[in-house]
C-alpha cells in the first residue's frame, strides 16, 4: 500500500512555510501499515492541481489531500478532485444546514460563498470538522488506466489549519483506515542519548541492530542528543513488543549509562525525576548560558518542586555580588576559569540553601577584540557542581557558533549533572 | 518561468525529517523571477524517482534536485535523471582526480564506490562541491513530448547536505542562472511588530497594501510576533525600492509606535540596542519564566555590554534573598501579585546596581490544584519596571499551554521595556 500526500497552498511554495502536516500524517499512515512513497506541494493553481491529482492516482493506492476547502475563490480541491475523476460536485443539504448552524451559534450572518463547503465529490462520504467550517471528505474509487487496467483508489481530503486535519483524522479517517486496511500491529521505542557522536552511537550498535531484520532502526542526531528509534510491525501486538524489546535491551547493555532516556523522556525531565527521587533542590548560576540551562528546566511543569532558580551572572560585578565569588579570583584567573567555575557552584549553592549547585562560565563568541577574555578561546567552557561534600569542574572545548556553544554548554551540565546522581 | 523542486531521499518520507533545502532554492529562485510551482519529495526508489523526473520535465522549465548524489547504492539521482532523459552516464576524468585527491588530502584510501560521484550526465557540467566529496551538475537540454513539441529544459543536480547545496547553489548555480534568466530587479523590506493580532494587522493595514498591486504583500504570524513582508520586482532596482519604501511608508504611519522594526531586527536587538544608545544597563528578576528573558537577551551577540544578568527567583526563598522582596508581601498577596511584580523589579535593580530592573512574576501552568497560587488562572502575568524615577507594573492574561505563556510574558516585557525606552 502506498499514499502520496499533496498539500495544497501557494504559502507552501513560498520561502517562509512549510508543510508540516504531511508529518502528522505519515505517522498515522506509517502506524497502519501503510508507506508515504510521494509528498508533493502546490499552489492555489486548478490546473497544476488537476495534473498533481492526475499523478497520484497513477501511482498511488491512498491519495490525501490538505488544504483548500475554505470559502474563497482560492480554495479548489474539492474541484480538482471531482474534475480529476471526472465526477460531479452535489450539494450536501445535512452540510448547508450545520454550515447554517454553525455561524447562527456565532450570531453571524453566513456569506454566501461559504455554500462551497457543503459540497460534496459524487459518491464521497463528509467528515465532520468539530474545529472548522470545513469538512473533509472520504472516498473510494476506481479509476481505469490508459491500457484498460482499473485500480481501486482511496481519496481523502482535509482542510489545512493543523487543529482541524489533526481532529479530522483522529475522529473520523483513523477509525475508517483501521476498517479498510489489512490488521497491523507496531511497536516502538526510542533510546535517547547525549553528547556522543552520531558515528560512534552507530559503529557500537549497528552491529546488533542489523540483526534485526524485522525492526526498522533510524538514527536521529541534532541538538546535542542522539535517538534511537526502533520500529517493528508483526501479526500480534505482543510479537512486535518482544521484537523491540531484545534490540533495545542489547543497545541498551552496550551503550549503558550514556543512554538517559528508554521511554521518551528529555534530559531535563530525567534530571528533575532524579532530583525528586532523591529529595535534592537545585540551583544555578549561568554566565555564558545567560539563562538557557535555568529556561530548560523550567520548561517542565512542576520544576519549582526541585528546581529554586538561581543566578544569571553575566557580569563580573554579579558574581561577586550574587555568588560571592572573590574579586580576586575573577582578575587573577579570569571570569572564564576552573577557579571561578568552582566559586560560582559553592557560592550559589551556598547563597540558595540548596543541596546543589551547577555552574556554567565560557566564551559563547563571536570573539571579542581585545575583550576581558580575548585570550580564550571561543567555545571554552568550564562546568562545575557543588554538593555538600564536594565540588567537580569539568572543561569543554564546544566548536560551533553562539547558540551552538550555548546549547551544548547546556546538556554537557545536565549530563553531568544526570551522572551525579546517578 | 516555473521550477519544481524534487527532494530525494527516504528520510524525508518518514515523520522525523522534512525537507527545508528547498526553502533556502525558493528564496533564491524567487529573487531571480523564477517561480517554484510545484515540490515533490520522492524516495530513494529508482521507478519512483524516474516518474517524479518525468513528471516535472512535462511541468517546468527549471528542475532542481537535492540529493542522492552520495557513494552508496542508495544514491541514485544521477542515474535517474539519465535514464528519464534517455542520456549516458559519462566518467568524468577530472573529477576522479580531484576525488582522488580529497581522499589523499584526508589520508585515506576512496574507497571504489567513490567513483560513481565522477559520473556526469552527457551534456552536463559539473559543478565544484567545496564542502564535500559529491559534485553538483548543471544540464540545458531540449525535451521532445508525445505530441511531437519540444521544450527547452534546465535541470540543476545537488547534493542534499544543507552545508554542500548552498554552497553550490552560491558560487555556481546563481550566477549561471542570473545569466540565463531575464534581469530582474527585487527590492523588499520586512516590518516587525509584536502582541497585535494577526486580524488587526491586516484590517489596519490592507486598505494600504492593496493599492499596490505591484507589491507582494505577505503577513506572517507566530511567536507572539507579526512580519508584513513586502517584495517588488521592477525593471530597474530603483523603481522596485521606491515602490516599497512608498508602502512601507504608509503602513508605518498606520501602525506608528506598534512597529518595532523595519529593518529585520528582532526585538532583543531593538531594545538593546535602545539600551546602549542611552547608555543604559538592564538587570532582571524571572518567576514564571524561568530565565527565559534573560537566555533571549544574552542569545544577541555583545548583550553584556548593557545586560548585567539577573535572577531567577523561582521560589519565594531566593525572591526574598536575591530581590529583598518583603515576607510579608509574599504571604499577603501571593507570589503571582503586582506588589510582588514591583518588588521584583524594585529589587533586582538596586541588588545589581542596574538602570533598570524589569521582573516577571505569572501562572504558566498547568494548574496545581491546592498549589500556592491556586486561586489564580494560568496565564495570569504580572510585569514590573523600575527606574531610577518610577515603577510601572501591567497585568496581562495570557492564554494557551505552559510555553506560549512563557513565551508571550517575555514579549510583553521587552514591549513594555522598548516602550519606556521610546
Amino acid at each position: 500500500m502506498i499514499a502520496e500526500i499533496i498539500a495544497v497552498g501557494s504559502e507552501m511554495l513560498t520561502p517562509h512555510r512549510q508543510d508540516t502536516n504531511s508529518l502528522f500524517l505519515t505517522a498515522g499512515l506509517n502506524d497502519l501499515g501503510v508507506e508515504v512513497g510521494f509528498k508533493t506541494i502546490v499552489g492555489d493553481n486548478p490546473h497544476r492541481l488537476v495534473e498533481a491529482i492526475h499523478n497520484a492516482l497513477r501511482r498511488a493506492d491512498i491519495l490525501i489531500l490538505s488544504g483548500g476547502l475554505g470559502p474563497t475563490e482560492d480554495d479548489l480541491t474539492r474541484e480538482c478532485v471531482a474534475e480529476a475523476l471526472d465526477l460531479n460536485l452535489l450539494t450536501d443539504a445535512a452540510a448547508v444546514l450545520a454550515l447554517q448552524a454553525r455561524f447562527k451559534a456565532r450570531r453571524m450572518e453566513m456569506p454566501s460563498n461559504n455554500l462551497k463547503q457543503a459540497q460534496v465529490i459524487d459518491g464521497a462520504e463528509l467528515l465532520p470538522n468539530p474545529n472548522g467550517s470545513a469538512p473533509g471528505q472520504w472516498l473510494e474509487t476506481v479509476i481505469r488506466t490508459a491500457a484498460g487496467h482499473t485500480h481501486r483508489r482511496l481519496i481523502i481530503l482535509l482542510p489545512g489549519p493543523p487543529k482541524e486535519l489533526k481532529a479530522i483524522y483522529a475522529e473520523e479517517v483513523r477509525p475508517r483506515l483501521a476498517e479498510v486496511l489489512p490488521p497491523h500491529f507496531l511497536a516502538r521505542r526510542v533510546l535517547r542519548m547525549a553528547l556522543i557522536p552520531e558515528s560512534t552511537v552507530d559503529a557500537r550498535t549497528a552491529p546488533i541492530y542489523r540483526r534485526f531484520a524485522d525492526v526498522e532502526t533510524t538514527i536521529l542526531a541534532g541538538h546535542g542528543e542522539i535517538q534511537l528509534h526502533f520500529l517493528c510491525a508483526k501479526d500480534t501486538q505482543e510479537e512486535a513488543e518482544d521484537r523491540v524489546d531484545q534490540v533495545a535491551e542489547l543497545v541498551e547493555r552496550e551503550m549503558g549509562d550514556d543512554i538517559f532516556s528508554s521511554d521518551g523522556e528529555s534530559l531535563e525531565e530525567i534530571v528533575l525525576l532524579m532530583l525528586g527521587l532523591r529529595g535534592l533542590k537545585l540551583a544555578v548560576a549561568e554566565s555564558c548560558t545567560g539563562g538557557l540551562l535555568a529556561e530548560r528546566i523550567t520548561a517542565i511543569p512542576n520544576a519549582s518542586r526541585n528546581f529554586l532558580g538561581g543566578a544569571i551572572v553575566y557580569s563580573n560585578e554579579l558574581k561577586i555580588g550574587f555568588c560571592k565569588v572573590p574579586a580576586k579570583l575573577l582578575s587573577q584567573h579570569g571570569a572564564v576559569s576552573p577557579e571561578v567555575a568552582r566559586s560560582l557552584a559553592e557560592g550559589i549553592r551556598e547563597r540558595t540553601k540548596a543541596s546543589l549547585g551547577l555552574s556554567i562560565t565560557g566564551i559563547a563568541g563571536p570573539a571579542i577584540p581585545d575583550g576581558p577574555d580575548s585570550d580564550k578561546p571561543v567555545g571554552l567552557v568550564y562546568i562545575g557542581l557543588a554538593d555538600e561534600e564536594d565540588t567537580q569542574v569539568k572543561r569543554f572545548m564546544i566548536p560551533g557558533d553562539r547558540d551552538r556553544v550555548r546549547l551544548w554548554a547546556t546538556q554537557y551540565a545536565l549530563e553531568m549533572l544526570r551522572h551525579t546522581l546517578q
